[in-house]
């Protein structure tokens, strides 16, 4: 998606440890405007396709799974991290490790909202090791739902949880796939502009 | 905003210590047509008012935020809550006591997307004791910025945060005011209705 790859290059913040920062329109402010854009392309990967269920996780795959299922005219489900004292008992769960939170944290949905037979398409903003689209998979899974595919905004090309999916036979749509983040010279290589 | 009342009463869930769940709707899933009546609900009680951003907290706040912001052709800020490694250090700060937690949390706003001058509208899914809508504030007065008010879809009308705004002077619009939660008989009875 021509427009996000160069909102990435003009807005992202490269860090150190292969992190880039788009905290100004998709993780921390949201360009509202854009993620209806998103969500559009999105859905348009997968036209033509039943989906009954959007799947994401807390918080930053919200936005963007609202407007995915506009599209499809259906209901969004955001697997929940920690512990309320509001969450069902009743819950799937999945454990995920987090490296920009440096640890394990628990997701859970609760087995009200996801069904069994249910077409479920699982959307989030990063892809980098796949740990918590793995998680998601796996209630999936447990509900007996099925899975339609995956998409997630930007996945980093140099690390293997776009690849593991792939090679499971997974369908998954990335919007911009980022091959190289170079701290020292600030620069940003997607893969299909190599 | 009658269907709201219609929809608490219909699929909320009365627990125990007061809580009514609505997660088939607002905090876990999430309806994504209604959302969007909300968000024009929400902007109809500022029509008229200029809005540069909309101010909530992750995670229920956002896709509330996301539909006022389309009505006000605005951004979208959500405070955080915990620390990720992403983060920015240089942050508006704030300590938020939540019941449906059981613990004190510190959420945080980066100074990039929150200025001086702005007219920022705050929103949030539930106003009980206000201890979050008042961290926002907070964040807001520290930036500098301009408070036009604050909208949340459910009021419990029996604690003391709703009117603790009010007697400030400040802008509050409720959607639903709840004012008894009757564990006992399972009702819900609102504060316009009595």
């Amino acid at each position: 998606m021509e427009e996000l790859r160069k909102k990435i290059l003009s807005e992202g913040k490269i860090c150190a440890n292969n992190i880039v920062k788009v905290d100004s329109f998709l993780n921390h402010q949201l360009d509202v405007g854009f993620m209806k854009k998103i969500g559009k392309e999105i859905a348009s990967r997968f036209k033509g396709e039943k989906i009954d269920k959007i799947l994401t996780i807390e918080s930053s795959g919200i936005a963007i799974a609202c407007y995915v299922a506009e599209e499809f005219n259906c209901r969004v489900v955001f697997a929940k991290k920690g512990k309320s004292l509001n969450q069902s008992k009743d819950c799937f769960e999945a454990n995920v490790y987090s490296y920009t939170r440096g640890g394990e944290y628990t997701i859970r949905v609760s087995k009200e909202f996801l069904h069994k037979g249910e077409n479920v398409l699982i959307v989030d903003d990063f892809l980098a090791n796949g740990a918590a689209i793995n998680g998601l998979m796996n209630m999936v899974n447990e509900a007996g739902a099925h899975l339609v595919g995956c998409s997630v905004v930007i996945e980093k090309g140099f690390q293997p949880g776009g690849d593991n999916l792939r090679a499971k036979g997974i369908k998954l749509e990335s919007l911009a796939i980022i091959d190289v983040i170079d701290e020292a010279n600030q620069t940003i290589t997607f893969k299909d502009e190599k």
